[in-house]
């Protein structure tokens, strides 16, 4: 969390972090912003030290001052002086700017870049500044394993407020697409809509999208709600024109975010209109016995990837092949359990079973656990998920609770 | 527009874009794949031959084929042979996958980069790059005026068909939210909803998200409805908890755009509810004059900042202050005229008036028309905004029409 940022900086060798961009859609920059909208942006994060938001809209004074950060107006800097300078170079002219924020706020040494912006005229403009800065080396960190990702894989009681915050819009929402799809009437086995046509994915999916927007939560990724065979492959999200049938299980998985794009929730629920076939029946208790059983064994100060490989040893006692027996597997268990959530759906700790994850359960994490089962040449996939912290007690609560049923009637 | 890329990259003397990141709400990436969804790609665009995407997700092969660009599968480069060559370095291992792309298409010399993406590790691949390709050199463009960003700034039919439909939802909009507020009771003199309680700023809010969603579009930077004094600050979006008060104008701006980060659209306009106060009158009929005077003017290939002048000098005639006397200016006209509108809000071509802005109206532009007054100290703003196109004819062309009336009744 927040407060490990100074050690986990001492351990990568960092003085500070420049951070550039919006405050939304932005999580290194949201990570100390908050959803405030500020247009753009530069933070300075100098080690052990209070942040300083350097923003470039005056117009945008008190949003930044509501972010409750040390703030300055780019203004300062000059800025038209600072281009003549720079000889009509605009990129040349926020170098020199940066210098001089550099100099004021005795920023040297080993710098962090962060951000998500349009990288070409970043990359110009950090050449200039270590031209400008010999004294200053400017370090982009591998994204999966970064001194920021390291620090948000651990949240303070704040942030685990938020998650669930955003967890009770989504749980809300999938309460009602349970209600719409119970009640929808059946014509032979195809769920008709109020106006006696198809229900379809795509409609569903539009009602989702309405009540999101109605609760005040985003959709930047979109909604996996995949019926048979699409269900069957992870990355499919489901046709807008399939009709919905009875007895064929549909993956429903549902990840959004807080407006300004602030924390997510991940979950997904695998549901049977009416009835279940057997053979889904048997896997659905498979995959919820694996979720039982790996739930339990999850401990703080542990290795992610031991639970992958737990989740890897259930399946295949029960007779499934999983994808450490192969990695390009694409019938039984193939992605790997859980992933943590919060400024972004996927970020740290991962639980990748490769010995080179070295990420740890802590107290303060949160994450996914998911596992599941996908036969698509059966025509279905399966696959349950809730968001979990792990508590300062080191147990795991699920965030915000909703029943496991795979038959909804 | 697309077609005159090589000649723009010609003049820039580049030998190809590198464009990298997901395929939505990535402008540079999105001109060329459209708005299907591939998570996450890079698109090699070597001067006059095809653009490749090579995506990175072999699940994702039918939706990067369904771009219509010749695709790639990364895959075929051998990932987990390239990480062990870099050592277990993933970045550097990314940048001998460049290595083999690079030379497999023949690429060379200067090229351009482009992508919204998290900017550290990019930068760190670039470095490696660049060891490993000595001759290559890796372009970061400014943004205000890069290749990409002068191709843009004129649209073709399909971009400016696209402009349209998303005009259309926006409009629809607008005259929902126009039927509400003429709808609504009034008590004293401020708005009712149906519940009796005050219609507020969030409420109408709430609804023009609600109905965005219903009409399929997205609304990433919010929007403006701003009553009174808040109206007089350009970049003032309205306070949740305002009441909404009958003669006190509204600014109201919305810009949303197609899902998945498509194509935007941009407009205001000014209304009073009921009634409008004399002087709220006297400076709606200067902005719509001056609108109307602007929007006469304007012809193809002509530079953008001699419209910025002369609204300036319209607004002066008229005994308005105007930017052009002072930068700094808050009351008066205090922004630029117009900007071009397409996969970005706001993209080229710009109005500024600075004589460094070379910027052209060109036949296929597509830029907003609008003039303001802004006086803050006085409890208002008026701002009066379309889309606009310059047509293969010379002419302007509206993109979807509304009425421009002050009054609401």
């Amino acid at each position: 969390m927040k407060s490990d940022l100074p050690e986990i900086m001492k351990q990568a060798n960092l003085d500070a972090l420049l951070i550039t961009g919006p405050t939304r859609h932005n999580a290194a920059m949201t990570y100390f912003t908050g959803s405030v909208h500020v247009g753009q942006a530069d933070l300075l994060v100098p080690r052990g030290e209070d942040p300083i938001l350097v923003f470039h809209n005056p117009m945008e004074r008190e949003e930044a001052s509501s972010t409750g950060l040390r703030t300055k107006n780019s203004d300062a800097y000059k800025p038209m002086e600072l281009l003549e300078k720079s000889g009509g170079d605009p990129l040349k002219a926020i170098a020199l700017r940066y210098q001089l924020m550099f100099e004021e706020f005795g920023i040297s040494g080993r710098v962090a870049l962060y951000g998500k912006v349009e990288a070409g005229p970043l990359l110009t403009i950090i050449r200039y500044l270590e031209k400008l800065l010999p004294n200053v080396k400017i370090v982009g960190e591998n994204n999966l394993n970064s001194t920021l990702i390291r620090a948000r894989a651990t949240k303070d009681e704040y942030e685990i407020e938020q998650i669930r915050d955003i967890g009770k819009s989504t749980v809300e929402v999938v309460s009602r697409v349970a209600e719409l799809l119970k009640s929808s009437p059946v014509k032979g086995n195809i769920l008709q809509d109020r106006e006696g046509e198809s229900l379809t994915v795509g409609k569903v999916k539009n009602r989702i999208n309405l009540w999101l927007a109605e609760l005040g939560a985003e959709n930047p990724h979109g909604t996996i709600f995949a019926p048979g065979r699409d269900g069957g492959i992870p990355h499919n999200t489901g046709q807008a024109n399939d009709p919905i049938y009875t007895g064929t299980p549909i993956v429903f998985d549902i990840y959004p975010c807080q407006s300004g794009g602030g924390y997510f929730y991940d979950f997904t629920r695998t549901w049977c209109v009416g009835h279940a076939p057997d053979e889904v029946q048997q896997a659905y208790e498979d995959v919820l016995d694996v979720y039982n059983q790996v739930s339990e064994a999850i401990k703080p100060d542990t290795l992610c990837r031991i639970y992958q490989d737990l989740t890897c040893e259930l399946f295949e006692k029960k007779g499934h092949a999983t994808i450490r027996q192969n990695p390009s597997l694409t019938s039984g268990y193939v992605h790997s359990l859980a992933h943590g959530v919060g400024l972004e759906v996927h970020e740290g700790p991962y639980f990748r079973s490769a010995e080179s994850n070295h990420d740890m359960v802590k107290k303060g994490s949160v994450v996914t656990i998911e596992p599941g089962l996908y036969y698509p040449e059966r025509g279905f996939g399966i696959r349950i998920e809730d968001t979990v912290q792990v508590r300062p007690d080191g147990n795991l609560e699920i965030l915000v609770d909703f029943p496991k049923d795979l038959v909804l009637k």
